[in-house]
């Protein structure tokens, strides 16, 4: 078809008000229906891969379908291949809740359809990013001065935060890049998450630009070797220029030394990043503030609202005492993107990515529907229920705990008397976990602590109570044959 | 409190089946209420810097406060600091819908709150995800059996492609870095994406690592100077790796000679990225499928369906035929994400980041509520309306177009006889910017071609109409004193 010949009208440009209003009806009600009946699902997905694929036309529709076409899908393909993050018997990795304020905030949010890449695109989204962030700081007691920008991710909060350290390490980078500059090196534990690892990689400095140090009895990074790795380094003539500590590390939800990291850090000139992506939401019960002691001298923290916050996917809080660092590093301003909004924080400047969701609106309803006091009250409960859940795994003498127990996840394995051998233990707790996974009432997950395979169960769904986790012990007594 | 005292019971851990109810159905209505009043409203927002901050709290509440509350704050504070995106009379920068069947989307999304950072946590996430991008290929016409993920934004997608391209050039960057190694570069026109270049800042080739490509006299890459600037870079000792072609520039939506690029990166065995954000989606019509001639050949491409497509805030579709080396670049399985899913896509895998929003959903959802058919019209129609845009101006002796219109974006500017100094241009225009976005019917923004500062009208909304375009002609002329 010539550009040039008139082609159709379009009659009607989105549905109509009509048709939309039953239509957001109709899909409200199956939120509230889905919302009754997930805990009767299977946690996790029963398909194999293929099965959802297979189902579905490999060519999209030429006209418009209705809905009831989309939900009866929805229903009959796509559901039975959900993994049901909501349901009360997730304990698997770090359970995400989708709460009632999260889900209605994200609701508003995609009919405001805001994109808040400059202040001037929506002022609002900005300046409520920065109010909630102060927010989240203070809830936590943290400094409520410093910069708080959101992110998609933990990863991408990291990923930020190690290229502003990079750029701020007294090097020609931003400039000139990495070739030619001597070898850079950043410091995290054994214990640290993947994504630190995949931030070096992404910011051109390799495996070898990250030193995995030990750690002690409880899994948290040991000061002393952090210490001698560093020395070790700058006499081999390499440029050391990082160190991230983590509070809650995924596996055992241990706590670094920060206040020492911190010595270290500054004795050093090193930037200090902290991942509290899951356990840094606990302070917001002041008995769990210790777990934060010396993060006020960090450099850029990270904790995720859509881990312990009852946020919705996807809500990662990024904060820095020095954001003009972050500008050092991510601002560019072409023509196009130029604005006179004088004394605005254009947020684009902060990061690599130019578009951004309104996701400060979810959180703000998750503060405003829960109140600080409820938050704690929430957390406080998942906290009690993994205390209860560990003290029964200790009261069994074939049951072994494998890590302390601070927030709410507990690593624990099958242990009979008669089993010394490794290969056997992990052979059978691998059984035990498909074993529960497979009754579909409770989803557990597994990690490896000092070479050993066990099981890790996690709370920090918001419907979890006493049931589920007397459900998941029960079912791993059966299917280890100790009841 | 001491961490083993008992704490208060949490009575009811979100909100209730019936308060969810009775505030998912008033959400709902505002957002029925919102969609027929924002016409009204003003497009960009009327506030100052600090107006909306100042009017919250700055402290969270403790206690949870009810629904009424947050909506009457987000009426009265929030609702004047938004630039309107859905308004009709937004032409600014690439505008982007949130259309019905995106909303519905987003809404049931969040409910499931699924994380499909790997198949397992939700298969359904992971194999839809692989579908939607099949029939986007198949729409645009490009290879189907490309492999496709969706990411957040293009910014994000034309990083990871970079960070691909880069440890795919036969040095061992994984492993060891780009310390040591010969400066890399890539190739991207004048007219390219700023986050090409911050792409690059992040992955540590600094600015030295990009080399703008002058271009012809319609903005498109000039062939001849790329090949040029490659063999320089080559005898100078330097490393070219990868271009980055443009379909679509942001500016002057130039679509650079992708046939001819793809023939330069072959012979030199570069990696070839194309940045089809905005104007990929167009070619779901096929009196654009020529915008794409030579894509085929791309090593990998991305193009936005939150730009042209529909779909809300986030949503970018990133493709490529070399999946491995996505793969080699991004791969990190850590004990706690092993699974034995065998012959399943583990989509972290592919990717910097870990958690993932289950964004394939809304896109299915546009899919089947328009149809191809439908998704070409809107387009179609838009493409027509800017057309008719642009003769308009061409037919005012004191208008000036400076682009040619390939889609729905035209580049023009207030070039009245009596003038020729470009700085008084530049004011002039400037003002008749100022003036037309204060009167809160369109949103027009800038941008400068070959140094000329001008106005720059983009159609994309699914609301927009003759009326908005004929609004915004007129306006331009009365604040112009043109009429």
């Amino acid at each position: 078809m010539h550009p040039e010949r008139p082609s159709p009208v379009v009659a009607q440009p989105d549905l109509s008000e009509q048709e939309f209003r039953a239509a957001l009806l109709r899909v409200a009600e199956w939120v509230l229906d889905y919302r009754a009946r997930a805990v009767a699902l299977p946690v996790l997905a029963r398909v194999r891969p293929g099965d959802v694929l297979s189902k579905l036309p490999p060519e999209p529709p030429a006209q418009p379908e209705p809905l009831e076409r989309w939900l009866h899908d929805l229903d009959e393909i796509i559901l039975p291949g959900i993994t049901h993050w909501n349901h009360p018997g997730f304990l698997a990795y770090f359970p995400t809740s989708s709460s009632a304020p999260g889900v209605l905030g994200e609701l508003i949010a995609a009919a405001l359809n805001a994109n808040g890449m400059l202040w001037q695109t929506s002022p609002a989204a900005t300046e409520l990013e920065q109010l909630v962030l102060r927010w989240y700081a203070r809830a936590l007691g943290l400094p409520a001065d410093w910069f708080g920008i959101l992110t998609d991710t933990a990863s991408t909060s990291t990923l930020m935060a190690l290229a502003a350290a990079r750029d701020s390490a007294g090097l020609p980078t931003r400039e000139q890049g990495l070739a030619g500059q001597p070898p850079l090196v950043l410091y995290c534990s054994e214990e640290a998450h993947s994504s630190v690892e995949k931030a070096a990689l992404v910011l051109g400095l390799g495996h070898r630009g990250v030193r995995r140090i030990p750690t002690d009895a409880e899994f948290r990074l040991r000061p002393d070797a952090l210490e001698a790795a560093i020395r070790e380094d700058f006499s081999a003539g390499r440029k050391p220029f990082a160190v991230v500590a983590t509070v809650g590390t995924t596996s055992a939800t241990a706590v670094d030394p920060v206040p020492e990291i911190a010595e270290i850090c500054q004795r050093h000139g090193l930037w200090l990043h902290v991942d509290a992506a899951y356990a840094g939401s606990a302070a917001v019960a002041p008995e769990f503030r210790w777990a934060l002691a010396g993060c006020e001298r960090a450099d850029s923290f990270v904790a995720n609202p859509h881990k312990w916050l009852f946020t919705t996917m996807d809500c990662s809080a990024l904060f820095t005492r020095r954001p003009a660092a972050f500008r050092h590093s991510f601002s560019l301003v072409p023509e196009y993107l130029r604005t006179d909004a004088e004394g605005a924080v254009d947020l684009m400047n902060y990061t690599f990515q130019l578009g951004r969701r309104f996701r400060a609106l979810k959180l703000w309803f998750v503060f405003r529907g829960f109140g600080t006091e409820g938050i704690a009250a929430r957390i406080r409960a998942h906290a009690r229920l993994a205390r209860e859940f560990a003290a029964w795994v200790d009261a069994h003498p074939q049951l072994e705990r494998l890590a302390p127990v601070h927030f709410s996840v507990v690593c624990f394995r099958v242990h009979p008397e008669a089993v010394d051998d490794e290969a056997a233990l992990e052979k059978l707790n691998a059984a035990v976990l498909e074993q529960v996974n497979a009754t579909g009432k409770v989803f557990l997950s597994h990690t490896r602590l000092r070479g050993c395979y066990c099981l890790r169960l996690a709370i920090g769904n918001l419907g979890t109570s006493r049931e589920q986790i007397r459900t998941a012990f029960e079912l791993v007594c059966r299917a280890a044959g100790l009841c």
